[in-house]
């Protein structure tokens, strides 16, 4: 005892790194006076059960365990060192170290502290020389063109230096204003734009992930690599279906469908990367590469390709290999020389964008089994480590991404992201994406958490039906279908009411159990048990501001210790921005596809009944879910 | 002499073979009796000198030789056995056979015989495929793309087969509607096309030979090899100048002028691929491969390539190297895979189709050395044989095309061919294309035949002045100016008079003089005596009518014995079918031209000099000319 009085106390936050000494007390508030985030919708009442932290260095110094903690952490976290913040104290002094886990960490910074941009060694496809020729003269007559190849091919010791007939076009004119000085474009040997004078330092590409409901775009400096700015937006396609065989039986429906479902996400792109360009004073003619993912049907519209058979069974793609289209040849608008490359698709649904996950996670190099789960309007599931992959997909309809339910919306600025509901008096309690802005709507990862919450209060059964009796008035009938109320309309900036209706519910529970019947599957093709996968990586825009007990807690995927998942966000994003900036990866990614073992989940003995089972929040089985039983008490 | 009167007479006319049996009496007479037709302007009043024939056997069978003769033979022409078969009749019985010479042959039909059709083994770039493919099904879910290509590779023994972007759009379409069974059109390993069902036997080409003046197609079946039709059109592009160099100018005024000249002749090949398809009922589609020749210039304007420095000194092409380039990026209304190919260009003015005259006539093949003169607005003069070529060019203006004269016209249906003055009573004599036609203006053979007629009666000076005196009233003056008439309005299907003013004289001295001189130079620069000459091929349009005697006497080209020249008219269209039929002598064309050693005739000593006595008819000095000397006795 006596040693430990001596002892200065000090509390050390990672993955912050941030520091506070000499103070004794509430965790949660000494977290707070050194702004160390940690996700607390209850507001400390005990009752939320969000903000854990992980002593990893002197538990001795903290409080004991209350019986709220028990309610919350599952055995194994306990004895990992899970703590509720808001439950434990420091009592004494000594030097104690908290790691806020992924899970409480609030939204962007989670992705953040996630570090999800793969380190990568630069070594982009196009790449730029300046170059000076000698003039034309009497004594030497050379065409334009000979010259201009003779001389390149010497000062960039390049065997052979070719050029495509749209830049030869150009080159009396580039060369004659930039008094024989140009900077030449390349790809390879290949020169695929000219421009007179140095314009070297000036050379960018644009990494898109075109999503079933969510586009996003990220314009990246290829001299540096550093990401210039992202920008994301609705797919335009939206308002033909939102889910991909809705679009493909309208692109069925006549020729001009897909044109029109190709052309509108061409515009869209093309304006993200007008809008992009506008933020950073560049001009769209700079962006001399561009690399796209996506699942295989937006790969097919967007390469204008009929993804009919995508359609049908036996579900096939048109084309799996890597692409590489002229921009020009789609009507995108960056230089006229880029390509557009995109990684292979993996089967007819599961694409190029569940390549550029593994890219960014680097599953594909993982020593120990992992399972990815890309969570958006379809979700695709890949399990293994680096002795083989295998993928499947699930179509989980747009409602995980606040598309298609009453108040929903994506997770921008306004959006309810998290929920809560004190058991004892019903009261409702959220926070919204920016914080202090008033409410407009609710995110999938908000619906999610408020369905979750409404179960541990009983607002609703084990079978998704909203309880009619509870919620203190909350909940409600409008047009003969129960509601439960989370915002009133004079808190919110919309002028109504925000809710979760019945009908939303069950569009959750659909979309939780298709993407817990597709990890089940994965597990069960493989031949193991959730017990032999060590690491979970959840992709998707989704994931962002989901929290992930609540997406334990209404069973979208299997009770497993919370440390083992990471969050990554937008990982197919990541992995274009990864191929953007490295020749290398393509390679890899394309030799990578061909390895990766395809099933459909829908051939798999006992799917439907599998499926039906996992309905139930959080599954007909609930000794599946010792978590939740614990919770629910 | 009694072993003669047994024989029985016999005439055989080369190079038809046609056999008269038991006629005696005038050659012309007999010639006419069984349809051999040899050129005759003045009906056989022994006053136009044309109707040469070179009696290769049987000489003694025929009667003496008459004055007339003498005047228009050379000493070794009679050498060689010439008469006039006007002057020359059959006496007694005896085997003879009598060739008619290119130059008294009558226009097309000299083509013809001379058979500018290269003997070409067929080896086409682009071929077809009929391949028929596996199913789909739940134990093979290969995406469309890798299906057909792993079948394409196993079926054609390809090693690597290859699919552009365009195609791969069309696959799952055409694999559907086809039921499986599909033809490719392939270019190498790589599938330019793809159609439903066999189609393999339908695979068509199109040659173009782009004119300063004029643009001449050839529709060609890729399986036989065979010229189906043949199509020709003005060039679009003569309303911005006649002459290379005024739309040069034009061209840099302007980019959008580049546009539309490069627009102006798209569209006008177009046209011809249309109505050459119409006619044969082909579909645009089939046209799988085109070969485009033109000089320099026009070649640059096909290809949108600003041609700017081939406008002014030291006109240096923008590119020499072939060219491939995508129909569809050109706008040329052929198959969408489809390529234009053009040979490389030599030098600024030495475009893509003198390499193809090269091909054509095989003059880079020669034992011995050969001229070659391309007459055109540009006239390109090639000489050398198999050890090595060289390369010159002149302007000679658009006048030998029959354009840019009072009265010209293209050598169609109507136009005045061929000119003859009887120098008793100035009586004009003419024929037009089209035979019975009447006359709707003169062409450029006629203009050079009527200039030498007039020179022979003497109703032009030496310099080229129309004498006022001469013509019996067919010389006159209008708006100041002298002009003789050689149609009058009564016999014309225009309704006004066919004339040959003084400036239609001084266009056509330039033209000549140019050729002269570039003739001059090329001898000149290598060091060679027009004896050391022992064939000279003239090629273009122009010569098909052209009489070669009126061509020597008005001293366009040396005095040489016309049995060394050989016209071969559009050989540039020649070649570039021939082009179009083997993918051995494009690679042929590549080398042949990297060795051909061009230079620009401005730059030899004396060249202003003699191209002023050039300018002369035949020339300042007419010793040079002592056939013309003898004719003007």
């Amino acid at each position: 005892m006596h040693s430990s009085l001596t002892k200065h106390p000090s509390v050390l936050f990672q993955p912050s790194g941030k520091t506070v000494d000499g103070s004794l007390g509430n965790v949660m508030d000494i977290a707070r006076s050194i702004a160390v985030e940690i996700d607390a919708p209850c507001g400390g009442r005990e009752t939320c059960g969000k903000c854990r932290v992980i002593v990893r260095e002197g538990a001795e110094y903290l409080s004991p365990f209350k019986d709220a903690e028990g309610r919350f952490l599952s055995d194994s976290e306990i004895a990992t060192g899970y703590r509720l913040s808001c439950c434990s104290s420091i009592l004494k002094g000594g030097r104690v170290v908290l790691e806020v886990p992924p899970e409480s960490q609030l939204g962007i910074q989670r992705l953040l502290a996630g570090g999800m941009e793969p380190d990568v060694t630069l070594s982009p496809v196009v790449t730029k020389a300046y170059l000076e020729l000698p003039w034309p003269g009497a004594g030497d007559l050379r065409a334009d063109t000979d010259r201009f190849l003779q001389v390149a091919g010497e000062k960039l010791g390049l065997n052979k230096v070719s050029i495509g007939y749209d830049v030869l076009k150009e080159l009396p004119r580039v060369l004659r204003e930039g008094d024989w000085k140009l900077t030449c474009a390349l790809k390879g040997g290949e020169v695929i734009d000219i421009e007179s004078g140095d314009t070297k330092e000036r050379i960018y590409g644009f990494a898109v992930d075109v999503g079933t409901t969510k586009i996003a775009g990220y314009l990246v400096d290829l001299l540096t690599g550093k990401v210039l700015t992202s920008i994301s937006t609705l797919n335009p396609q939206m308002k033909h279906g939102g889910d991909v065989i809705t679009r493909i039986a309208f692109a069925s429906k006549a020729q001009q469908n897909l044109e029109e479902l190709h052309k509108s996400v061409i515009d869209a792109v093309t304006n993200m990367i007008s809008e992009a360009c506008g933020k950073l004073d560049l001009k769209q003619s700079e962006i001399y590469d561009v690399v796209v993912v996506g699942n295989t049907a937006m790969h097919h519209f967007f390469f204008n390709i009929d993804p009919m058979s995508v359609g049908k069974s036996p579900y096939a793609a048109v084309v799996e290999r890597p692409l590489n289209v002229r921009a020009k040849d789609l009507g995108l608008g960056v230089n006229k020389g880029a390509c557009v490359h995109s990684p292979p698709n993996i089967a007819g649904f599961v694409g190029a964008d569940a390549v550029a996950d593994i890219i960014a996670t680097e599953i594909h190099r993982a020593e120990e089994l992992t399972l990815l789960i890309d969570i958006g309007t379809n979700v695709e599931i890949i399990l293994g480590d680096r002795t083989g992959l295998q993928a499947c997909s699930t179509p989980a309809g747009p409602a995980l991404e606040g598309a298609e339910i009453s108040c929903g919306m994506r997770a921008v600025e306004g959006a309810i992201e998290s929920v809560w509901i004190d058991p004892k008096d019903m009261t409702v309690g959220y926070r919204t994406i920016g914080r202090d802005a008033r409410p407009k709507g609710i995110c999938g990862s908000g619906a999610v958490d408020a369905i979750a919450e409404m179960l541990k209060v009983r607002l609703i059964s084990n079978s998704g039906e909203i309880n009619r009796n509870g919620g203190m008035g909350r909940v409600r009938v409008q047009n003969g279908k129960r509601e439960f109320v989370i915002a009133l309309k004079d808190d919110t900036s919309i002028g109504k009411d925000i809710v979760i209706t019945q009908e939303d519910v069950r569009q959750i529970q659909l979309a939780k159990a298709a993407v817990f019947t597709g990890v089940l599957m994965s597990m069960r093709h493989l031949g193991v048990k959730e017990s032999d996968v060590k690491k979970v990586y959840v992709a998707g825009a989704f994931g962002t501001y989901l929290n992930p007990q609540s997406a334990r807690n209404i069973g979208m995927y299997h009770d497993i210790p919370l440390e083992k998942i990471r969050f990554v966000g937008n990982a197919a994003g990541a992995g274009a921005r990864a191929l953007l900036k490295s020749s290398t990866l393509r390679d890899e990614a394309r030799d990578l596809a061909r390895r990766i073992k395809y099933f459909p989940i829908g051939d798999e003995p006992d799917f439907q009944n599998d499926f039906m089972n996992a309905l139930y929040i959080p599954h007909k089985d609930l000794e599946l879910f010792p978590s939740v039983k614990r919770l629910l008490g």
